[in-house]
């Protein structure tokens, strides 16, 4: 038996999120089927992000055991005719048979795309949240200062959070939030904003309520100071609105790790 | 009665194509729909450009004559509730009843987008036309210097145009060619490269064929001295192949012309 563990990119539009669900199109639904069909056998994968329903991933991870002889990094290419074409496996290796992906310190990183302008532009619309608005980006990253480090981020978890339910901890360290315009392409008057958030862990809708809380200092609603009078109120109701599912996507998780169940040849 | 017209921008993705057809739906079988519930009339628009199935539009145009006292600045604005997310109107103005928007002469802009690296990204795939190379775009732009200028465009167009079957000229003018790629965003190892083409007028596929065949010299399967040959040959089979719907975008429409017709408040 061995334990294979795989990244995967996905258009979260037409999924009910990650996590399987009865009579319900799920990207972890989607994953059994194509590697119980590759391989003949039952594969029920481990999931390290349960992204929710209209979030999409470059970089999600998830594991399966499997008697299968198909080499790990040949997955990606054994997959592609069993997968549907919003969702793709990228790479595929070989990890410990222990190695569990919710169970590893990690690093997360997120990216928030907002389109801002007068009308919303058809092509933006599955992958950016629309803002009537002209945000000021310099604004925006001077309250992100106040979130950047460890902090209790209970004021920007939803409170349904099954951590939080149970007593867990709302203390995470976000090591860098940045954001930068896209330059304009032709006919477009709208701008795109990206925000890219990195931390050593997200609690439930974390990163788009900070999305959306930053884009109240964007239009001038919201001083910069007073999401750090959020943050310290421990209380959701002082944060922002949650921004639109549409507008993220998990772009990486780099497990901290010696080299065991590490697979990125890269970086 | 007044003649209004509109700048129209849609995902093509779900469209077949512009023009009426029975049974399909089509980007002005929905703007008919559209103006004529807001309007209370039997509208029935008339088109720049009768874009194809999965092409997608920033700025196409279109007229149509009403009755209604809306102010033709408003037609955006009044029509959002009326029309899918799929689609949009830009801006509105009025013309001289006489203006039609495919007997006049303009300046078109389209954009081709490819993707290009080892696995398509599922979040490009409705925008981008995915290839599994890494293309040289020096070669591309060389390749794309035989284009440029006034030729017959024979070997670039589909031969079932309809202007050509009916004996008409193959002759245009491409003002300019551009290819750019845009800078790599977190997490996604694929190339984003746009191909940006200026003319007085395209004939049926012209732009998808550049497309593909500037990618035969992308990829090397073509040194560029072969676009300058399949040009002079006026034969269809010599140029490349018709590059996917998908990553075409019509940019825009500007009409040389007086005054008269023009809404342009920009440029």
């Amino acid at each position: 038996m061995r334990r294979i563990r795989l990244t995967i990119a996905y258009d979260g539009t037409a999924f009910c999120g990650f996590q399987v669900q009865p009579d319900a199109r799920t990207v972890e639904g989607e994953l059994n089927r194509a590697l119980s069909e590759l391989t003949g056998e039952n594969i029920t994968v481990i999931g390290a992000s349960r992204t929710d329903s209209g979030v999409h991933a470059l970089g999600n991870i998830a594991v399966f055991d499997t008697e299968s002889t198909i080499p790990a990094e040949r997955f990606p290419f054994a997959l592609l005719s069993f997968l549907p074409e919003d969702m793709k496996v990228t790479e595929g290796c070989e990890v410990p048979l222990s190695w569990h992906p919710r169970k590893q310190d990690c690093i997360k990183t997120y990216e928030y795309v907002y389109s801002c302008g007068r009308l919303e532009d058809p092509k933006s619309r599955l992958y950016a949240a629309f803002y009537e608005s002209d945000p000021d980006i310099d604004k925006m990253c001077e309250a992100a200062g106040y979130l950047v480090g460890e902090h209790d981020f209970t004021s920007f978890a939803n409170p349904s959070s099954q951590i939080l339910k149970e007593g867990g901890s709302a203390v995470r360290t976000i090591y860098s939030i940045a954001l930068r315009e896209d330059g304009r392409t032709a006919g477009n008057e709208n701008r795109t904003i990206r925000l890219s958030i990195t931390g050593n862990g997200f609690l439930y809708n974390m990163v788009r309520i900070i999305a959306g809380t930053l884009m109240n200092v964007g239009t001038g609603r919201w001083t910069p100071e007073k999401v750090a009078e959020a943050l310290s109120a421990l209380d959701r109701t002082k944060a922002g609105p949650t921004a639109q599912a549409r507008g993220l996507t998990l772009v990486s998780i780099r497990y901290i790790e010696g080299k065991e169940g590490s697979c990125e040849a890269k970086d």
